[in-house]
Formats: structure tokens, C-alpha cells, sequence
């Protein structure tokens, strides 16, 4: 049966970003089953022994309690579990001194509910019939904004600028605030904050300007706090998060062991919570309990913050090293790459400068070569202008063992070596001489 | 804050239905604490020990193997969680000798998420830019259905027939198919059965009607068995799923215990639930892993169906026999009340022809004699038409002891007896005599 779509519908059925690029990596692994592929693509985080076991703690606590039959047993609010709510005030509260009270905490099926209702509630057409947009100030981003609008062309992003350590073989995004447009046309403005993909982390400065510019038009600004502190704080440089005024500061228990219970709060203004309350009662009624419940007691003796900073962020950090170290002993001098500056998540953002090929087609080379990464051009959601840039770049998983990352990096510094040698311009060398 | 809400934003942040009376309901039980008042409004199921105990069970056994780490430390599929649904297969496969594979079945976050993703996708504006409906053939109907659709008056019911039993006070709505609309214009359709609120089950006969109507136009029936076999299993009659074709059979557990934890299961074409599923995708990835994992366990190996059928269905009907039998002693002779037949489901719906008052004002009338039920009129989601009858209903939870349910119909009964009496038209006698 073939049943007629809606216009919603159609643009629903689209699977964007990277989810495109899943099947074909899903069937390389599996026609490939036993074979020597090293497999970078995932953004299914590494179960460690340590955050397990602190999920199990949790779960015989709520077992050992009369409380699990009011949480599995039971409706809940749509604002979500109480004691939850409460843990998080508590613990935010104390931490950065903020005056939350129990009314600015929602809670929904995960972060990526929030951009949804976010971006539908606020962005798409307005009750005068105009488009409002749902701006990515930054690009690339997370791939998943580019799914969440139910209208197309909604979600814009703007090229960014590029401050580049040459020397380094480093570079950072930066907002380019002389192109990111922010008024009446605006709906709401999401960003990653460590940015998933790159792990660039916008500083203070930046996020305020986003925020002041969005002021005027009473947007709100959600930023997506998914890898960063106080859970999972999977940031490596200093990171302090900004509350208030027209800021939805949003997080997501995923990188903290819990991905598979689906937990997302949103930390900000009443009104704003309000309507996204409203669209997630019509919509699902509430986020699922056991996952908030574990994380409420996990929250409110600390052991969640203690397991991130002590475990989940060396873990990764420490992968992110090998994978930096094994790409400088394994480049020639004069291959033009450039990492992005490491600040944040579970990913490595890789730009070849005058690559000589696309993205795609390296995919293809490095699939032959033994090794797995995501072609960069799945991340720049919204962004519709060509720009050379976006051919140019590769998504590398920490998600692996270190020898697995190791190797895998000596392979693909061999292979894009090889490929720009044998590039018929080699401007590469002209450029970078 | 006071940001702008985008035409989705404010169809959305309006709470429909019941929804919108439980504001009051709450209120005046806070107001009340500690005073003599029956609260027989909730929709909240009851912790039955014997089923939190399953639930219990089905924990400790997924804690005791490594799975615990798969399923709540890692992503899943947007499909749903594999042991889930191969257990959900073959136990329907046997069950009604269904030939189902692992891509007929679709898991959601709860079953409401289902309709809001079906009212959406095949709902709403066409891509011809013409509007599609949401047909719900019977009235009243699952109160939620009021709030599936992003786009205003999209979801139309249809006025039933009344089959009356005079004598023995009881009536049951039939779907009126020489009213119901089914064709180009409609997008789906929905219906619960057994029905929340009445307790209604439609016939095989009235079921393949409906889907038959909608074959020539390429509609999906998404059939809410939330009350239906085999688990829940709250119907009261026999009653038979029916699958295949376009219809879409939708069940949840949240009647079954598990209404903290969202587990939404859709059975049917391939075709069908591929929309569906990249629209949860995009808009939250996948259903929580956990309360999935524990359903595989407890539909494995049987224990849901035999604790539907053996504890959860004699507990609601129990209740049910209460009620009536109270009812039935408390009503003098000539007062016109009409239960729904009791065919399923944990509320009882009530039916008081000529009231003369609104259910709005008998609502107060009642809480003021300590018992607390839910006017009818929020029961009747997409149908504008005036009809005196959407005034005349309330309905009445099953989940309160035998005792409070006993009491609450006497002083329900009085009341009633008592709003008749004092009427001066006193119409119901001459209708009734």
C-alpha cells in the first residue's frame, strides 16, 4: 500500500544528514562482516564500565524502593518527573548560582524533542502567513536540525569564518557575525555548544552576542549543551554555561551512558518551556520515567558529575590525543590538513584544504583502504550557497579503541596522502609551499 | 518572555479536551485535602501488585545479563528495539495465525505519539495544498485525538446512532454510515476499540465497513487497541484484533502497567509505518530502550498476556459490576440514565437523557456532594455540530476501591435524582413514563 503523504508527511519521510549516509555504511559493514574495516562512523557512544555501573547502582536503588511502581506504573506530568526537576534545580542552582525554580526545567524524550517542538513552535509560518526562520548561526552543525523543521527551507545556517593555525595543522569556526541575519524573520536560533561535529566551543563573547542580537525580536536561543558540563562535560577547554533572559540552556543525559533512555531537559524562561509543554502533551504525552528516575538520583548525589568529569572526559580526551599524535607522525609535512580545534565531544573534524576530490569520493578511497569516517558534507544543515569548504571535510568517531584509532589513522593520512600526490593539479603544494 | 508562537505553536499550545478540565480537578482537590471527596476522575491506571511485580520480575532479569548496558548505554534503531519486536511478531503470529515479519511492526514513544505522527503524515494540508481530515467515524472518542493535528480543524467526528435498551438502562453508539464521510478528502482514520472513553467495541462487521470505505482512496485505519487483547486485554466481550490491508493495529502498554515508561506498538504495512518512522526520526530519534526491553522479556515468555487476562481484566470488571449494581439499586425507576455497555476499558461512560443541566453545571453539583467525575462534553473531539447529547454524559473511572466507587455512585445517583426532581419542565417524566 502506497499512502498518500502530506506536504508534512513528505517532508518527514526525508531522512537528512548523515542518516542519508548510514545506510551505505551499514551495508559496507555488513558485506564486509570479518574483514579488516575499521569502523570511525558512529555516533553511538562506548559503553564504559564505570557509567554502567553507575546505572545499575541507580536502577537497584529505585528497585530496592516503593517508588519504582509510582515511576513504571503511573502517568507522569509532561513537565516531567518530579524529583528530577527538583535534582536539577538543586544542583544548578548550586553550581552556577543561579535562582531556578522547579518552573524553568522541562523535560522531554530527549534533546532532540526539544529542538523539535522548539523549531516548530517558534519557526515555520506565523499566524500572518510569514516564514520564520530557524536560524543555525553556526556551520557545520549537529545534523540532526536539518530533520526538525516541518516546513521546508526553515532552518538556515551562515558560513562561518575560518581562523586557521597553519603552522598547527589546526583550525577553529567562527560565527561570521557581518552575515548572520537575526530579526523579524527570525523564529528561534538553535546551536551545539561543544559543537557536535566539530567540538568547537563558542566563547562567552559570541554566545552573548547571538543573544542580545535575538533580544529585540523576543527570539529565543536554545543552546544544545549535549556534550557539555556539568553532564557529561565532555568539554576540554573551559566552559561556562550561560543562563537567562532569552536562553534555553538544553541537555541531554545520551553522552552520559544513557542515550537508549531518551532524557532531555531544557533550562530557561516560563513562557518559552510552556508552549513546548503544551505541543509535547498533544504530541506524546511525557518523557518515559525509569530513565529520569535513575537520572534524578544520580544527579542529586553527585555521582553523575563525578563519573563525567572523572571518566567520560578523560576517556575521551585521551582518544582524541592518539588520534591527533598518529596524524602528525603520519602526514608528510606539506599535506594540507588541519584539525579542528579539539574542545569538545566524542568527534574529530577534519579539513583537507584543496582537497582534490570530494568528500564523498575520499569516503569511497578510505572504505577501500580499510577505514570508516563520515564525509563532512552531511553537516551543514541548512546551508544552501556552494562553498568548496563543505567537499572538504571528514567526521572521525572517538568511538573506537585506541590501537583501532591509531591504525585507522595511519590509513587514512596514507590514503589522502596518496590521493593528493596523485591529484593531476597537486596545487595543494602550490598553496601550501 | 513572551515569544511569538509560529500558526503550528498555537495550535499546539492549546490543551484540548479533558486536558483542559483537569486544571480544575486539581485545583479543587488541593483546595479539599483531607475532606470526604471520591475522586473518580483519573485516568491513571491502578498499581495492581500482581503487575508491578511483573514488571519487577522482567528488571531483575534484564539487570542479571549484559543486555542491561545494550539497551539503556547505547543508541538504538528509530524502528524499535529488536527482541521487542521479534516477540511481538511471533506471539501475534501464533496468537491469530498472522504471517507479520519484523517490518510490519513499529515502535513508538506510547501510543499517542502514533497518531500524531499518522494525523500529520497523512493529515493536513496536501501537497495539492488541499485539506486532508482526520475521520474519527465514532463520537465520542479518545479525548487526545482532539490535540494529533498541527493544522485547526482537521480532525472531524461523526454524529452516532443510539441503540437504546430501555428497560435495562443501558445504550451503545453505532457508527451512523449514512453519515460518515470517508473519501478523497480524508487523510486517516482513527477509532479506538474497545473505546475510551464508553467503553464501546465496534463489530468485525462495523470494522471492515470502515476500512473498506477507505481501500479505494489509499486511507490507512490506524485502529488505538490501548484496551484491547491480547494485552491489555480490558475488553469485557469477545473481541477479535483484525489486521492487514490498511489497517493499522495499534496497541500500548499502558494499561498493561507500564504507562511511566511510553511503549506505542503499531502492527501493519510496511509502507505505512516507514513514514511513520522516519518522522519519529526526525522529531526524537527512537522510543526509550528500557520499558521496550522489559516488554520483549514479559511477551516472550507469555507472563503479559496471562496477567492481562487473569488479573487486570477481572480487576476493571470488577469494578464495572459495582458501579452498575449500585447504580441500579440507587436510581428510582423513572430517572432516564443509561450506562454504555460495559464492553471494555477502565471507565463507565454515563448517559442522562434530558438532563436538565449541562454536565458542566452537574459536574459542580456533584463535587459538592463529594465526587469528583469528568463531564462528557470533553469527550467529543472534532465534532462542532450542536448536539444536545454532548451535554448529557459523564464518565466515570473504574480506578478507585469497590468501596469509594459504591459510595460515590449513591451519592452520584442522589444527586442526579435530586437535579431531575427539582427541575420544572420535569420533561424526563413524560418522555420516560
Amino acid at each position: 500500500m502506497n499512502p498518500a503523504l502530506s506536504q508534512i508527511g513528505q517532508q518527514m519521510s526525508q531522512l537528512t544528514g548523515v542518516r542519508a549516509i548510514m545506510k551505505d555504511i551499514i551495508e559496507t559493514l555488513r558485506l564486509n562482516r570479518g574483514q579488516d574495516l575499521i569502523n570511525l562512523s558512529a555516533g553511538n557512544p562506548l559503553i564504559l564500565p564505570e557509567v554502567e555501573q553507575l546505572w545499575r547502582d541507580c536502577t537497584h536503588e529505585l528497585m530496592a524502593s516503593p517508588e519504582f511502581g509510582q515511576v513504571v506504573c503511573r502517568y507522569g506530568t509532561s513537565q516531567g518527573y518530579e524529583p528530577l526537576i527538583a535534582a536539577v534545580v538543586d544542583d544548578f542552582n548550586r553550581r552556577y548560582g543561579l535562582s531556578l525554580t522547579e518552573r524553568n526545567v522541562l523535560v522531554t524524550p530527549g534533546s532532540q524533542a526539544i529542538y523539535f517542538f522548539a523549531a516548530n513552535a517558534f519557526g515555520g509560518l506565523s499566524t500572518n502567513g510569514e516564514l520564520k526562520k530557524v536560524v543555525l548561526p553556526l556551520s557545520p552543525e549537529y545534523t540532526g536540525y536539518g530533520g526538525v523543521s516541518l516546513s521546508p527551507d526553515t532552518v538556515v545556517a551562515y558560513r562561518p569564518r575560518l581562523e586557521i593555525f597553519e603552522t598547527d595543522h589546526t583550525f577553529k569556526y567562527r560565527p561570521d557575525f557581518q552575515q548572520l541575519q537575526i530579526d523579524k524573520t527570525t523564529g528561534c536560533i538553535i546551536f551545539s555548544r561543544p559543537c557536535n561535529p566539530t567540538g568547537n566551543v563558542l566563547t562567552d563573547l559570541e554566545v552573548r552576542q547571538i543573544a542580545d542580537l535575538a533580544v529585540p525580536y523576543g527570539v529565543p536561543v536554545f543552546i544544545d549543551a549535549a556534550y557539555g558540563p556539568p553532564y557529561p562535560s565532555l568539554n576540554f577547554t573551559e566552559l561556562a554555561p550561560i543562563f537567562g533572559g532569552n536562553i534555553v540552556h538544553c541537555f541531554s543525559l545520551s553522552k552520559a551512558g544513557l542515550p537508549g533512555e531518551r532524557v532531555g531537559i531544557a533550562i530557561g524562561d516560563r513562557e518559552i518551556l510552556s508552549a513546548l509543554e503544551a505541543f509535547q502533551t498533544n504530541a506524546c504525552i511525557h518523557a518515559s520515567r525509569y530513565g529520569q528516575a535513575i537520572a534524578a538520583l544520580a544527579i542529586a548525589n553527585g555521582a553523575l558529575a563525578e563519573v563525567s568529569v572523572n571518566v567520560i572526559r578523560p576517556f575521551y580526551q585521551r582518544k582524541l590525543t592518539v588520534l591527533e599524535e598518529t596524524l602528525r607522525t603520519a602526514f608528510p609535512d606539506d599535506i594540507p590538513w588541519f584539525l579542528h580545534r579539539g574542545e569538545g565531544a566524542i568527534f574529530a573534524w577534519l579539513w583537507l584544504r584543496d582537497l582534490p576530490m570530494t568528500d564523498w569520493e575520499l569516503y569511497q578511497h578510505l572504505k577501500r583502504a580499510g577505514v570508516i569516517v563520515v564525509p563532512g558534507s552531511s553537516f551543514f544543515p541548512g546551508l544552501t550557497e556552494p562553498w568548496r569548504h563543505k567537499q572538504e571535510c571528514l567526521r572521525i568517531s572517538l568511538t573506537a579503541s585506541d590501537e583501532e584509532i591509531a591504525l585507522g589513522m595511519e590509513r587514512l593520512a596514507a590514503t589522502i596522502t596518496q590521493v593528493y600526490q596523485e591529484s593531476p593539479s597537486r596545487s595543494y603544494s602550490d598553496l601550501f609551499a
